[in-house]
């Protein structure tokens, strides 16, 4: 019945409980009938007839392939000259926009009750460009760079975002005020997009500004668009709000494909013993599927995830419970089954 | 019996609600009686002979020669070229280190009950360089800087600052995983003077982690250094879970003098109407008194602005009152005069 549509998707489960994590949500998928073929790799770097580590070329390979891929934790290799995989990753795959919607969810109280932000990232460059010098001994600098192109690139995205999820407002977070010229940039940017948009409710507002208002009434907010660095800090302040990074999910958007992950850490500590919450993966794969137009079974899963979490019968570690990985899952699976 | 002692101190009374919520704290120091002798100056910009705009040479000297100086909000001038004039001042008086305590008021309610935290800001480098380029169409860069001169001299000033407000905690505040030079030389300038003090607790975070964390237990953190940009960010954050800029200080401190101020902004809508809240000009001048060695005078009047707010009978629009600045602030002269 399904195979006609059954689409391949790219796993890589990741380390420390990135493959528990991972196994969790293939089984939820598979008590759903979620009509996906996974193809697990791993990206482990390998060294390269240059000499150099660097991505597997199956793993690169297989993502070109499905074009779509969920991802588990990676651990950051140690030493100098090693970038972090999860930027490696960003950088091959063109991965231009991150999405990190943020929501309260029902049954795992934090101080705020109604959070309903999303950050949306520029993934590309900013101070992530990876430009550094020391001029001379004891003076570095490291280049922001700001271009058009991803500018353009990622305000679109934005703006489409907000109409296709329909949600109420857009607003740009900047500090033009001291980096007039690259913040600048960005910011004309979207004003020239917002013009496309007339629909959008479309505002500004400085980094500091934001941080301040987000703390005191979320509610001020809804979906924001910024700068690389600017998303980095402001998309885990938000998840802060409603639980942290074990609960809030991540989505890679790409020119040719995307990339869903769970942005919180391997976990080492308590790795292999069945005791690590797969929300956030599970929640990332819930992104995944909307973007792939399954949302039936992006909704029956979702709303098996926050239903699991509100009758608190069945919690993990982390959230002040004392269930398995197995057990949290399995609430999940029998939820998912039974409609 | 004062008289020996009396020091001048310059006051920049601002722009907007400035002049009001200066008038105040001069109402309130006289109260008091703290043996300081102001000497008022503007510090609109005037063009020069060269045909440039910069600070009235009367301002400068008046702070080069009173080494302390007391600061309203100023409004940005608007228009291409014209740089904050805070900004200005920061750079012309060398303020390398500005101090933002974050404390919960007693009987102003916020999320946060025990915040206790104080953020340490490299002042004068990082994204704030001023150095940017479009380099071709579209595409420009912003110099970060970090230099070893500036963050040694941040980092003694927080090692010596823990120490001296017998604090017991330095976090600093990083994302050498991305700007492994630039962040990267911050944090081993760190490192080099937690040597010189054991007796610190010392440790390193990443800023996003912080700002994570901080949203979710800000007892998790105490006094916190770090470069520009990311202090710009987490002050602003951490007044927020108290209440805002209204209700916070802020502290700059140079090789050969100090400017105290209040970083709200200008509230042109309330201007001259006797509407405006002096508390964080108040508590900026508290630290001055405490820089200045008036450690008593701080104490009764400090104390006395905690109470009428903890009072809650003379609380102005901000704070969800009625009062009149003017109100308030007669019911914190009648406590320090009382003493
Ligand atoms: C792990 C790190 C390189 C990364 C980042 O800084 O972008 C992480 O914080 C994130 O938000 O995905
Ligand atoms: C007004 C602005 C230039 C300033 C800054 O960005 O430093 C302000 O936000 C601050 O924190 O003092």
């Amino acid at each position: 019945y399904y195979s006609s549509q059954v689409k391949k998707c790219t796993l890589i489960p990741g380390d420390g409980i990135g493959p528990e994590i991972s196994a969790a949500v293939q089984k939820i998928f598979a008590a759903a009938n979620v009509p996906i073929e996974w193809e697990s790799v791993d990206v482990t770097p390998v060294r390269g007839p240059d000499g150099t580590f660097g991505i597997p070329q199956k793993a690169i390979d297989s993502v070109n392939r499905n074009k779509i891929g969920l991802k588990g934790p990676l651990m950051t290799p140690v030493g100098k000259g090693h970038r972090s995989l999860n930027l490696a990753l960003r950088k091959e795959f063109n991965l231009y926009a991150n999405v990190r919607p943020c929501r309260s969810l029902k049954g795992y109280k934090t101080l705020y009750d109604n959070v309903d932000v999303v950050t949306i990232r520029e993934n590309t460059e900013g101070e992530y460009s990876g430009i550094e010098h020391e001029i001379v001994d004891g003076v570095v600098q490291s280049i922001k760079l700001i271009t058009e192109d991803a500018s353009m690139r990622v305000a679109e995205f934005a703006f489409k975002y907000v109409i296709e999820n329909k949600r109420r407002k857009l607003t740009a977070v900047h500090k033009a005020n001291i980096m007039r010229m690259s913040d600048g940039l960005f910011l004309r940017c979207c004003r020239e997009v917002a013009k496309k948009f007339p629909d959008v409710k479309f505002e500004e507002k400085y980094l500091d500004t934001v941080c301040l208002n987000m703390v005191q009434d979320p509610s001020k907010y809804d979906v924001l668009v910024m700068p690389n660095l600017y998303g980095d800090i402001l998309s885990d302040m938000c998840a802060g709000l409603v639980g942290g990074l074990g609960l809030t999910p991540s989505g890679n958007i790409g020119l040719n494909g995307a990339l869903f992950e769970s942005v919180h850490g391997t976990a080492p500590d308590i790795a292999g013993q069945d005791k690590a919450n797969p929300t956030a993966l599970l929640l990332s794969a819930v992104m995944m599927l909307r973007y792939m137009g399954f949302h039936d079974h992006a909704q029956v899963i979702e709303t098996a995830c926050f239903n699991t979490i509100a009758e608190a019968k069945y919690l993990t570690g982390d959230l002040g419970g004392k269930a398995k990985c197995s057990e949290f899952t399995n609430a999940i699976c029998q939820k998912v089954a039974s409609k």
